[in-house]
């Protein structure tokens, strides 16, 4: 039935994976060993952690590419750039054609609420929805880097299935964030839209070695977005969060208002 | 009318100009002096140029800001960071408030269509839209240091007077490009929504003196989008572009489909 609906009767699925916290991290592991049991894959990611790059491109410096040694059966290649130079390097590079499949993650901490728009884990999946391929991002609510991937990975497979299988709409990605919790105490999957909340910014302030002032960027996160059908509300109940992201970037609802403008 | 439309009897609207071009570059200085026509100007800017930089925040190394000569009357602060990091330091750390209008640009070079998502220019007027501040992103369709920037001020003024008075729908900021042409052959203003046309990437594969490969992302615009209601047919046909963007990247057309997928 997979390679039925997928059209692609002859071979199976090119997975390329990649993610933010660089190609050692555990999460991207467990991603590619979930994408393993839906098709081929090939990891390009960042060769060291990128996290906050959003979407970031490298157009003042230049890019390498290392292909390095990972799983069995696995191509993979570590990149100087930001996640999406490794999408874009992946695809016209090392691939020179689009894979069936774009899958970003596992990320070490969470990408709900407007805070997609500064992971660069989800900067990945959006590049590669505006190339025209499924895409899917996924986090875990768990910064550590021992962090028990497997209820993650049980979940990443079910939505992987569904976008292999339904196929998906065209010109978005998903964002799914697992909560960090047993398998057993994980509810199921709510498809949500994204909190209205945010970081609330700060800087520590810290003088260096030569007396001169410098900036760390802290903060503390706001929910003041009281919906029962937000990321982060299906989050906090132990659910799976599914948010589907659009790259158009348009508020159309605006247009009208804009127009009524007096530019004389 | 100004200042009681605005709520502000008693003093001058407090404006945050940034960029993405760094702090030297001639659009920001042409985009302060149209600012001094309505407000008290902060600028808060990056020290070097930061194109392509997204929505991209400074997490992992340490940031400075290094108060500059400018013009007169103005407060200026160079920042080693990203355009992102520049609003988020200007509101939490110079100003510790929030300026009533955010500037950015005038960006050298097209920011229009799908190109937006890389933009820093327009990255850090997302920022200031998410922040609740009316923020408005301007870019100039000439990457050159010398491009005649008279233009850009006439129609920037027509349009920041227009924010201030009627003032912006919630949740948005506003991307506005201007042809290259003189002022007499720019017939007007068009609202428009972001035409979905994309860089077509490629990658330039050079030799370095040690024999290595490395890479510089290069590549062409396309833009299949055949509509008259985009930002590119728009600038085409010598019109400036208005795009209202959101920074709610939910898809929340596409939420329907995802929620019939089979998660058993």
């Amino acid at each position: 039935l997979l390679r039925r609906q997928m059209k692609l009767p002859f071979r199976k699925p090119l997975i390329l994976v990649t993610n933010d916290d660089g190609i050692y991290a555990p999460g991207i592991k467990a991603l590619v060993e979930v994408a393993l049991q839906f098709g081929e894959v090939l990891v390009v990611a960042p060769d060291t952690g990128q996290s906050g790059m959003g979407h970031a491109i490298t157009i003042s410096n230049i890019l390498r590419l290392r292909e390095i040694d990972y799983l069995p059966n696995v191509k993979a290649y570590s990149c100087t750039g930001t996640p999406v130079d490794c999408v874009k390097l992946a695809i016209y590079k090392v691939l020179q054609k689009k894979p069936d499949l774009l899958l970003s993650g596992i990320n070490h901490g969470a990408n709900h609420s407007i805070n997609v728009i500064y992971s660069g884990t989800m900067s990945a999946a959006v590049e590669g929805a505006l190339e025209g391929i499924p895409s899917l991002g996924f986090s875990l609510l768990d910064y550590s880097h021992h962090a028990d991937m497997e209820p993650a990975k049980v979940f990443a497979h079910k939505i992987i299935k569904n976008a292999l299988i339904k196929g998906m709409p065209k010109d978005i990605c998903l964002n799914v964030n697992i909560p960090k919790a047993n398998i057993s105490a994980i509810k199921g999957i709510k498809v949500c839209r994204q909190a209205k909340g945010n970081w609330e910014d700060n800087f520590e302030v810290r003088t260096d070695p030569h007396q001169r002032n410098y900036y760390w960027l802290t903060g503390e996160f706001k929910n003041e977005d009281k919906g029962e059908d937000t990321d982060v509300y299906a989050l906090e109940n132990n659910f799976v969060s599914v948010v589907p992201v659009q790259y158009d970037l348009t508020a159309h609802h605006a247009i009208a208002a804009i127009n009524d403008w007096d530019y004389e």
